[in-house]
């Protein structure tokens, strides 16, 4: 994983553009990522489709239980005179399901209002999401399993594009299931020098940190309850942190977010109420009513176990092509900046 | 295709709720649904990778690039004091890469501010579309595959699920290529009784008159080019039609809409500053320096030939479980007074 060894034919830096991509269309490097782009989304549904995954069609202009996955980075839409949200996350809606259909998944943009114009924010990008009756160690097998699946995909069929682009198919050939993992208190203590605490989140420099450390797609799990999304597990052994996990990758750090998710509706109340997200949905004059569709299901169906997680489909194709900078990653990339 | 012959064990009628949707996830008839649409979308990626279509990434909020399908109903979103469009095609995003590509495909949501809640308007629904270097008979050929190939990994897969929705089992296995033909000469002619005349477009009761005399798939070709999007192109021996197709179906008419492209830069540019989608974009604020971007493409690249359509998936889903109301195809329908 030494950046210095890896010698491009292509012009990773030169993907970067966004202000005239529609230059960049017609070069091999952008023709080339978008192949390997579609590799890697056949091989992600290749081993949902295989192992059972029943896909489901979800909103993606919804009230805020669509949107909660970063309340801080919604848009609004003006919705016939009332407010919708576009949609971050198909995971409630994916949720709901995993009782009667055991595995489900989709795909679809998740809209992120993000301002800055850099190496690291897209405003808009896919989202691919799986929900399955069973735990949370059942789930970092399906997530190493799809990894595994997409990068086999784009090895198989994209030789001569990842070597255009300088990517290293020798560490891409490596990667194997089961991932390397770290709790992370474990994370907290590698990152002492960053004057990282236990209870604060990970940043992007802490991940990339850990990852480089590793030079291969490691876990980090049993995040504190306070800092993550309101439906995670707690640990029955240690009620202060959540069954979860992120994964994250070399040269793009947290590709997939994870948890077994909480289905007791007591304490799903319970959680949501108390949660940070719905303070921020009520700062912007939202209400809890936005949840009384997911709480109503709750209350009226029988609870199952059941866990989940979304892999940030640019941050994938990050690592398999070696670039640090998302807009590299994908033929349109959206942003502040992007003539789309 | 006589509806009285259709003995249904399940109760479609139910799926028309779109207001506690959450009560109907438990039942069989939305799980079965959910199983037929996951088929149909496997089937049509089947098709679309079988035969070396190559799948883009496209933004979903966009200029008015992505938004021009039907600009009356167009939702405007916030851009950080800007404007931006939630996407109703990826068309235009697809053609800029068939140059390269030769055949590329995207899928995702279109969405409609759709004010009717009735059994024909969605807000939101997935839109397949396909783009490839190649004329307008080779375009009708690969739409009359994917629908065959949709068709048939349902058939395949859920024939308890058909069968308990009432679906025509018989007729979907007769579903096969070539599909039958017809002008809009003809469609005109046959429609004398409804007052329509030439150049008037085809209207939902239309549509639906016409594939009742057949009972079967039915491509109305040729549509007069004013009545048509701005870039279809004009056929050469009769320059007042373009080379257009609507598929219609049985149960839900308008299923895809088709045609081979115009590449000229500078007719295109014609056709653009003369089309009435400008004209709404202008009414509402925009201006043709949204498609720029679109404009230089062709301006410095070389043109080539190219056709493509787009597939309203819930209108395809629609036929396939016999339902004449778009709200029972899909697991989770959108429109204005839905609860999701």
């Amino acid at each position: 994983m030494d950046e210095l060894q890896l010698i491009a034919k292509g012009n990773l830096e030169m993907l970067t553009n966004t202000k005239t991509r529609y230059d960049l269309l017609k070069t091999k490097e952008l023709q080339s990522v978008a192949k390997i782009e579609a590799s890697l989304l056949r091989g992600a549904r290749k081993y949902f489709e295989e192992s059972g995954f029943t896909e489901i069609v979800v909103p993606h202009l919804t009230r805020a239980t669509g949107a909660c996955e970063n309340f801080m980075t919604v848009f609004e839409v003006d919705f016939f005179g009332g407010k919708k949200y576009l949609a971050q996350t198909g995971q409630l809606y994916l949720e709901v399901m995993t009782p009667f259909l055991n595995k489900v998944w989709c795909a679809g943009p998740s809209f992120r209002a993000e301002q800055e114009v850099d190496d690291r924010h897209l405003i808009e990008f896919p989202l691919l999401e799986i929900e399955h009756k069973g735990d949370f160690n059942e789930l970092l097998m399906h997530i190493e399993n799809t990894i595994v699946t997409m990068v086999q995909e784009a090895v198989k069929k994209n030789v001569d594009e990842l070597e255009f682009l300088g990517s290293d198919l020798d560490m891409l050939r490596k990667v194997k299931a089961p991932f390397r993992k770290i709790t992370y208190d474990k994370a907290v203590e590698m990152l002492s020098e960053f004057g990282v605490g236990w209870g604060d989140d990970l940043k992007s420099k802490h991940e990339k940190y850990i990852v480089e450390q590793f030079g291969e797609p490691v876990f980090v799990t049993h995040f504190p309850k306070k800092i993550k999304f309101f439906n995670m597990k707690e640990d029955e052994t240690r009620p202060e942190v959540v069954k979860s996990a992120d994964l994250l990758l070399p040269f793009s750090g947290e590709s997939v977010g994870a948890a077994e998710r909480e289905h007791d509706y007591e304490k799903l109340k319970q959680r949501l109420e108390e949660s940070t997200m719905l303070k921020l949905l009520k700062q912007r004059g939202g209400s809890i009513s936005d949840f009384d569709w997911f709480l109503n299901f709750y209350k009226n169906n029988k609870a199952v176990q059941h866990s989940g997680c979304g892999f940030g489909f640019n941050r994938i194709t990050q690592f398999v092509i070696n670039s640090s900078d998302i807009r590299a990653s994908t033929t349109f990339p959206s942003n502040k900046e992007a003539v789309i």
